[in-house]
């Protein structure tokens, strides 16, 4: 049955993920793919592997003509897309880890793939172990794709399940996170959603064809979050968790954001606990999916880079059907939210930029309120992330600009007011 | 970016699923894939689509060589089998959904796809839209997979859930269910387990290699379930599902079977409920997933026929190689179970037969226990399906041979027998 094409990798990067790959490709030869040299940056660090598979200049991968993979497993946002640009051009397949270098490149290794005709993988840059990018890529016909919700942080899910389970304060889930080697050493990528919002950027694209910027997504992380805000879900029955999520509107063009969001307990999301990760499609065909598996760390992603190699053994390439062979959406900023603000003192909140405000609890010591707002009115603006005030959106947020005169109508009916 | 070859698809069957299939593929110019020619049983019924398409004849098809492509999605198993070797043997790629054709008969498509070099793909005979094959094929290498345990009924799943949340009797459910469209109208294939382990005997040849038949794997389905045993688990905090396990024990060979079975809370498989499947795969390298979504019906199905065609586009075939890259496991017979046994009588339980009993609750009317048997114990003998008897396994119930001994004296000890 074999037809594959044999494999000759060219690594960059030797840390955890490297070398477990280096390991479960010298115990798989039936995989037809073998590492013929590593390009690592400290030449004097020991390693589990021959001192000959080693270099430090990278041309002597890029200009070798033997390679035909490079797989790419560094942390340098920078010299990762320019190895990755090398490579593509020089005809050669590359596996990626980096989701930040993607996620700012998106446009330009888009126009590398179709110039060069050379196949792209990154299913480990998302999610890690699960399979989202694939799923999206052959499962979910654009037109068909009504909504996806994810949990695609470990670190902060980590972190909060620590503060509403286990009742810890935010500094010492984080430093636990931290030991347990679930968030990096500098936590503000994680924490205040820069790595989320990179990995939406990626999804974004698989699942809508939207090519976007990780500037051009309202998002945040969970820095914001208090114990008093957990109080108030936990009456609610509703847990906390930074979700990403895009949803087609109406009128075809896509809401997206990544944002901490109240979740049901009988949701999916709801099960996602501690580190892992958990994916939502929602479709008009397959129904309601849910994906879920641990998001980071060096033997899901090694797991996840594997299936990349193994994919490029038949030649496969990501064809972004959704931005090449239909319409591609658009990222739209004009649809309404409703939000749960929590804060400690009145003066904090524009109150005259809510469209309506449903629920208003001013007894207690820390303060909330839960009303309806614009995009705009979030997306550039500050006040709700300065003064200790925490934003959480509502477990249903997105409303239809179509939808929001009968809505709010509606509401000032039921508070006595229209 | 496009070197995709163009499908013409001849299809058998026009029910829900085949209708679906010709209305999406209509939709979608992009998949480059039309249905040529439709082969249906009754030319007389009225059908949403032009007559030309339809024929009576399956060598219209079979014998077209313009048609490279035959989806296969009828009822009848010996039909289908004829069906797809005469297809494969022709020359055409094959996409079917006939889990219990393919489980009847997976030696000789398994030689028929050697032989011809053809694609067969079948992602929707099992878990219909959940894309577990896929992933058992290029996620999981074979030395890396500890287990696999799902829920591949959805009917069945139904009518625990039903029975259990909302108190309905079991007559009850199972016709709600009929009526909702979840069960067949022979109830006795998934309520019984039929169904269950021809899809599990599918699933453990992607997992593990293993080439087996549906009468080799001990199964039973819900029929024995009692109120009272949902009484039992609810005390412990348990659920109770139908489920399908493998788990690979120390000597390399894999224990296999599909039986209803005790389930914490805090399991993925416990957030499985109606007519939902999910599918928990633990691996060295990927750790523990989960994936969850409808597993039967005519769109969850069809999406999984249309992903399936989407792959043929590329050429994708299974490689299975569990089976040809790696020494296959073989099933073993040779294992111990600790199971819950509820009953009527004292006298309808060999309890000669077990090697120790842990619980044992004889108070009142419905009497159980708790005890520890081996495999051939259960399989082949009727005393657990008889006499109103229910067996359920507990929660971790695979016992390896070489823990048995130590097992067996620290429960004796505790009992004060030793």
């Amino acid at each position: 049955m074999e037809t594959h094409k044999q494999l000759t990798i060219g690594l960059f990067g030797f840390g955890v993920v490297g070398e477990g790959l280096y390991k479960v490709l010298k115990q798989t030869p039936s995989l037809k793919a073998s590492i013929k040299k590593v390009c690592i940056k400290h030449p004097d660090k020991k390693r589990d592997a021959p001192a000959s598979l080693f270099t430090t200049q990278k041309e002597d991968i890029l200009q070798d003509p033997e390679i035909n993979v490079v797989v790419e497993v560094i942390d340098d946002a920078n010299a990762a897309f320019q190895i990755v640009s090398t490579a593509l051009l020089n005809g050669k397949a590359v596996v990626s880890a980096s989701k930040k270098m993607i996620a700012e490149h998106l446009p330009e290794l888009l126009s590398l793939q179709q110039e060069t005709g050379q196949s792209f993988l990154y299913e480990s840059s998302a999610c890690a172990s699960i399979p989202v990018i694939r799923n999206l890529e052959e499962y979910y016909d654009n037109d068909l794709l009504h909504s996806i919700r994810a949990i695609v942080n470990g670190s902060t899910n980590f972190i909060l399940t620590k503060m509403f389970e286990d009742k810890l304060d935010f500094q010492s889930a984080l430093l636990l996170a931290q030991q347990l080697g679930f968030a990096e050493s500098n936590p503000k990528l994680d924490v205040e959603g820069y790595d989320a919002v990179n990995k939406w950027t990626i999804l974004l694209n698989h699942a809508y064809g939207i090519v976007s910027h990780p500037d051009e997504i309202l998002f945040t992380g969970i820095q914001q979050v208090q114990l008093s805000d957990a109080l108030v879900a936990k009456e609610k029955h509703w847990d906390i968790k930074l979700i990403a999520q895009a949803k087609k509107l109406n009128n075809g063009q896509v809401a997206a954001f990544v944002l901490p969001q109240f979740v049901k307990h009988d949701e999916p999301l709801s099960f996602v606990k501690n580190e892992y990760n958990g994916v939502v499609i929602e479709s008009g065909f397959a129904d309601k999916q849910f994906f879920y598996g641990k998001g980071a760390g060096s033997f899901p992603t090694a797991s996840a880079v594997l299936s990349d190699i193994a994919a490029l053994r038949y030649n496969y390439k990501y064809e972004y059907k959704k931005l090449y062979h239909h319409k591609p959406h658009d990222l739209t900023n004009d649809y309404y939210l409703k939000v749960y603000v929590s804060f400690d003192d009145w003066s904090y909140i524009p109150r005259e930029e809510f469209e309506w405000i449903e629920e208003w609890h001013a007894e207690a010591e820390r303060k909330y309120l839960i009303g309806v707002l614009h995009y705009s009115k979030l997306a550039g603006q500050n006040w709700w992330k300065e003064n200790n005030t925490s934003l959480i959106l509502t477990t249903d947020p997105i409303i239809d600009n179509l939808d929001i005169i009968k809505l709010k109508k509606k509401s000032l009916e039921l508070a006595g007011i229209a």
